[in-house]
């Protein structure tokens, strides 16, 4: 099998590559390990930065985002007592972001390839990148009970942090930088309308919380847990008793309760895996690296990278030059960069973490003291919650 | 001996609070342990935010100040082979600092109280503050070879961290916040014309420098160093040669060298005391709060608390209340935390530790990067730097 571009996983890095080559005329093969079924209904991220939202309407996978997606045009910090709402457009010339959940993304994307009749292949497992230093790199793959090889111009690896495509580079020419932290997120999604019409980030003496949305009807509300916590441990009553008080609605009201549909955990990482490119191989998403949920940023990061990628297949077919596919990882890195400064300054800001003295809890409450007092601030905050730019 | 305001310590917290009293019509008495000479010459801090300068004006002591001050619109931050200036009121509104050091503060103040003939006892050694929680707290101390007491209304600590003032509130009644760093200032005087015209902060593989001046003709130098470096492990030379490394002038120009007449290691710090009261004895500046010089904050957290103490008691005198005196720490704590929050965020961006990973390093870097590229974050700290409000 032989493609122009070889592209391993179909999250939504790999689906919206394949979507922005196929519109460029540059054909791929999607090569996902899972189902269909699977891809369509694994939870991730919400959150969609205005610049997300536009590559998808440019892509024509908009349609149904801008029927459902919710925009919204602000968030709010809850920290000591205090309420404070970030006004997202005041503060940024107008942007926002959409709450438009990943899997969303992820059905829509699916459609448009099998739509498009474009080569995308479930349960073919990527084994191996092989030849990425030579011109001729190629994916072994099992497929049907057999194994194939799919030979490419290009790999892109954009199959998560656990996939197999980063292993193709050498480790005496990667470095990784890696932080973990000693807390998960408690996920539920619930069938009741939320109790708050923004998302709610809650700093609490017991912990964090999140009051968020994926529709009108559902809501999507996280708990800072131990890393180690059994789901099993927290029956449906003990989370909305401790969401009641960690979000403290004004009033003392209760959250709207309703039938939690599902409950995980999921551990926190920041991660960076420098450089993103070896050879013909390249790295996108998850695959490259991985950011704590706090600041909304993973899946907009890989947009980002994905973004910077196409244009550089692109420009490479239209010119013959590698200058842009060089300067790949470069690009995608310094905003990659900022997303983790980002994710790791609101995680750290917002949770309770059992490492921490006194004294570095008290810089996180001037942190949220100065983001709720200072224009600028509250500015910087604004600008990259709804998105850094695609360099 | 007995006056209305007993004031442990001639620093800038001290001597400030005495004039602002007189200026009231307040009497107070102040306590040194050093002599004249001392106080006059021990070298610290050396910016003024433009609110400390309007007060020192405001206190009849602005007049040499503004004669030899020298007035700074920018700083410039190197990192990474990069430049960047940050241009103070252009990302304010207007604001400045003024280049007067502190010593220069104290002899201008020490000058004002001897000619306004009120009480300032050099090697007065304050050896307890008793009965803080009565109405008629006093300050026993040594001086001229035998003990006294001084009968005061209220007492206030300006006697540094290492005074006797904050150990007169009980500890069950308190509590401290700390932090050390592992790595110290090796600070230098040189008679020499400084080679930038504005401060220059730079984050560099070797270690932090920062090129400062005092005056036109003496510039002022420091090195990241250990945290138990022996200053005689430093002679000239090789101050001259790590100062050129890390500054990284353009063009590989080395500094203007000098006679170097004063070199000394100062420990990293960052400290708050709360509250900074208890009962009828307050504290103040370094009594009650320590920041690493990184922000250049210390001398202007001092003349904070002393201006709000100083109106407290003038409210008091004037109507009976002790509301504002009531409310001195929590007023001052949270001014206290924004600087501690900054001069924290400076330090741990601009040195290097050695207890800090790959992903730390590079966390700092993206901080570096994000107030050259992002006019909010520049704001603030520009913000910062020149400035919080005084409340």
């Amino acid at each position: 099998m032989r493609t122009t571009v070889g592209i391993i996983g179909a999250g939504p890095a790999g689906l919206l590559l394949a979507r922005l080559l196929h519109n460029a005329g540059i054909d791929s093969v999607v090569l996902e390990s899972r189902d269909r079924a699977y891809v369509e209904q694994r939870q991730r991220a919400g959150i969609l930065e205005q610049g997300t939202a536009d590559v998808l309407r440019a892509a024509g996978a908009g349609g149904r985002m801008d029927r459902e997606g919710l925009r919204h045009d602000g968030i709010e910090l809850r920290f000591a007592g205090r309420r404070h709402r970030v006004d997202l457009p005041a503060l940024t010339g107008g942007k926002s972001v959409l709450v438009y959940a990943q899997t969303e993304v992820c059905k829509d994307l699916v459609a448009l390839r099998l739509k498009d009749g474009a080569p995308l292949l479930f349960e073919a497992e990527a084994l191996a990148v092989e030849g990425a230093e030579g011109d001729r790199p190629s994916v072994r793959f099992r497929h049907e009970g057999r194994e194939s090889v799919l030979e490419c111009d290009h790999v892109v690896g954009c199959d998560g942090f656990w996939g197999v495509a980063r292993r193709a580079v050498p480790a005496a020419l990667s470095q990784a930088f890696e932080r973990t932290y000693p807390f998960a997120w408690l996920g539920v999604l619930a069938d009741v309308a939320p109790s708050h019409d923004e998302l709610v980030y809650a700093r609490h003496e017991r912990g964090f919380a999140l009051l968020s949305m994926r529709s009108p009807a559902v809501s999507r509300l996280y708990l800072q847990v131990p890393a180690d916590t059994d789901p099993a441990a927290w029956p449906d009553e003990r989370i909305w008793d401790e969401l009641d008080r960690r979000l403290e609605t004004p009033g003392g009201r209760r959250l709207e309760r309703g039938p939690i549909t599902q409950k995980s955990v999921t551990p926190m990482r920041s991660y960076v895996h420098e450089p993103m490119r070896h050879g013909r191989l390249f790295l996108a998403g998850d695959a490259a690296h991985i950011v704590p949920p706090t600041g909304a940023k993973g899946l907009n990061l890989a947009v980002g990278d994905v973004v910077t990628l196409a244009r550089a297949l692109v420009h490479r077919r239209d010119t013959g030059s590698d200058e842009l596919l060089d300067a790949y990882s470069a690009t995608c890195l310094r905003r990659v960069w900022q997303a983790e400064r980002f994710s790791y300054d609101m995680t750290t800001m917002l949770h309770r973490s059992p490492e921490a003295d006194g004294f570095e809890e008290r810089l996180h409450l001037a942190r949220l003291d100065r983001i709720a007092t200072c224009r600028s601030a509250g500015a910087d905050l604004a600008e990259a919650y709804t998105g850094f730019p695609v360099g």
